[in-house]
């Protein structure tokens, strides 16, 4: 079994630390670590923010566990510089299909939310966005028009096998939850949204028991701030995906312990090949303060081990660990406590 | 003075009688009133979604009150005879490229919302959308990829006078507001916004005195959530601009009270050539019973009154009327309350 860890910059290194820590003290046979260097952090030290050799070491990894890249001191550079190139260039150089967002109150923490409590409790639903298409890596760039303006254009597009692929993952998702699927686009405007639209309602076609719903971005937006207990599993593109996911995390409250994964169609010799990585970014103005809270980089580990190493009891005692420590009163910045990232680190380890 | 009314389907005919009565009410001097067809409801009599003759009473008005749109006997048409292709036809005739849509919590009304009232209460934000360009507005089809698969495909782009006229509108409106202004879009994968935030950098030199801010869209449907309360004025494009702007409402809990203002850049005798329409749609589930809330309905009568007609004594008389009847607990279904669409709108003539 082999590891890559890319801790990234800002707060990245320090709760890679403890996620590290909870994965020796799994002790998985045979486990093979690498860490690579991706974002600002790569650029400064290789010039690139995705080094060909942080790439070759992914490909040889069956999972990657990714902190956060995001460094202002990049920001100014040309774009295909800066760190986030980092995630984009690892989503389509890996084939990272499938992202899996699931966004869930945890008990106890319903306060947390700008929802009302008796909303925020209700939330329980798992986002899955396209992420290798859409107007993300489409034609793009700038141009002039015929009466000389400067114009920006970025082409929007998917192709049916694109659509199949992720319907695929989010049927078989609701599968193995509440058995209703919600797809969002904006059909009424978009032809991209109508070969989406077209594609999920055939896919449909080979799982008669999930109850499949169609809805408009815009409107998915107010529900998911009006009722968001209504949604089960949500498939949609890439760009629309970005927005919602984010979107949704924010109603639980608690951005500081959710985590995701980027699935590719690569199965490994354990499960399938993916990266996974905290919601939250690399929040550069607590960086190297020990306060950052290491929960959901320890929760993406959870899911690697899940997804990508075949290993659901492992993932299960991670997961149970970050629960326990939380019920009993854990609570990092984010959430209003005072523990900080080591003692957040040392909690886990102590209920594992 | 003339204004063209469009009630359009649904609830739409119900809302509309009552802004009629309130702009009855007003007694304007020299008043014209044209009414008609849009929508699905134009489609049965005429065959189009919006006839010619209607889109030549609109270019004869000063003004546009339009009621909505949606009829779920339409849903299975071609996409170019749908109901919602009235609004899409008469922004791009009429070349409405401004799209105003405040969203403010009402006192008294902070229950309504979703969010803990502590923060649904400090909700004031403007969000300005662009109207007129965007992925809506490129080229767009169905096409066969080179390995004979369907794709759909849109085209999105910003020339710089467009983002420029939307981005004039924005800072305009700050300066009568709180002075802050927040840019919202995708930069950092989108050619399309890095032009627009070229374009909005630029043209912030003209308006030294407001404070110009930037944030991605992912981020912005986070803020909303989190804290909706630290904005002013949000200027994006039409793609994100639907989507945040539902989100926006949605937020403020009441959606049957939200109007909004489409912009054009015609100057009529009186102000801005404009269409007004309320926030919420047809909603054909409670249409022709008599239960629908118009107050969106005469708020939008009001916005008419402001920017086509020049008449801002007489909006403020209409608004401070709906929020006396809504201080009064004159409240609509949406709102929890028993009064019906009528009872209402009886309610706003009586104080105004
Ligand atoms: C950093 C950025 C390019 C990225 C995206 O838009 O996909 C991020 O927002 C995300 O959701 O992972
Ligand atoms: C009906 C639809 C085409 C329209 C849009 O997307 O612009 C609507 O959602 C709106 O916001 O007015």
């Amino acid at each position: 079994m082999k590891i890559a860890l890319f801790p990234g910059d800002g707060i990245g290194p320090e709760i890679m630390d403890e996620a590290r820590r909870v994965l020796d003290a799994l002790d998985l046979p045979g486990l093979v670590v690498f860490e690579g260097d991706v974002g600002g952090i790569a650029y400064k030290r290789h010039g690139h923010p995705l080094p060909e050799e942080t790439l070759t070491m992914a490909r040889a990894a069956d999972g990657v566990l990714f902190g956060a890249v995001g460094d202002p001191e990049c920001d100014n550079l040309e774009r295909h510089l800066r760190p986030e190139q980092a995630i984009l260039g690892l989503r389509a150089e890996l084939g990272l299909f499938a992202n899996l967002r699931p966004a869930t109150t945890f008990a106890g923490l319903e306060d947390m939310s700008a929802l009302k409590p008796e909303i925020a409790r209700e939330i329980d639903v798992l986002i899955v966005r396209e992420l290798n298409g859409d107007v993300y890596f489409g034609e793009k760039g700038m141009r002039e028009t015929a009466n000389g303006e400067r114009e920006g254009y970025d082409l929007m597009s998917y192709a049916e096998s694109e659509v199949r692929r992720i319907a695929h993952v989010a049927f078989r998702a609701a599968q193995g939850r509440k058995h209703r699927l919600c797809s969002v686009d904006k059909a009424n405007v978009l032809e991209t949204s109508q070969l989406w639209r077209d594609v999920i309602i055939e896919t449909a076609a080979d799982y008669p028991e999930i109850e499949l719903s169609h809805m408009y971005v815009d409107n998915a937006a107010m529900q998911l701030v009006k009722k968001p207990g209504q949604f089960d599993v949500i498939v949609t593109g890439n760009l629309f995906g970005d927005i919602l996911s984010d979107q949704a995390s924010m109603c639980v409250g608690s951005i500081g312990l959710l985590a995701s994964a980027a699935l590719g169609e690569r199965q490994t010799e354990f499960g399938t090949f993916g990266m996974y990585e905290p919601i939250h970014g690399s929040a550069p103005d607590i960086a190297g303060q020990g306060k950052a809270n290491p929960m959901a980089m320890i929760l993406s580990l959870a899911m690697l081990l899940r997804h990508s190493l075949g290993r659901e009891d492992d993932a299960v005692r991670v997961e149970n660990a970050v629960a326990k420590a939380l019920e009993d009163g854990v609570l990092g910045g984010d959430l209003g406590g005072p523990a900080g990232t080591r003692e957040i680190g040392d909690a886990v380890l102590a209920r594992l």
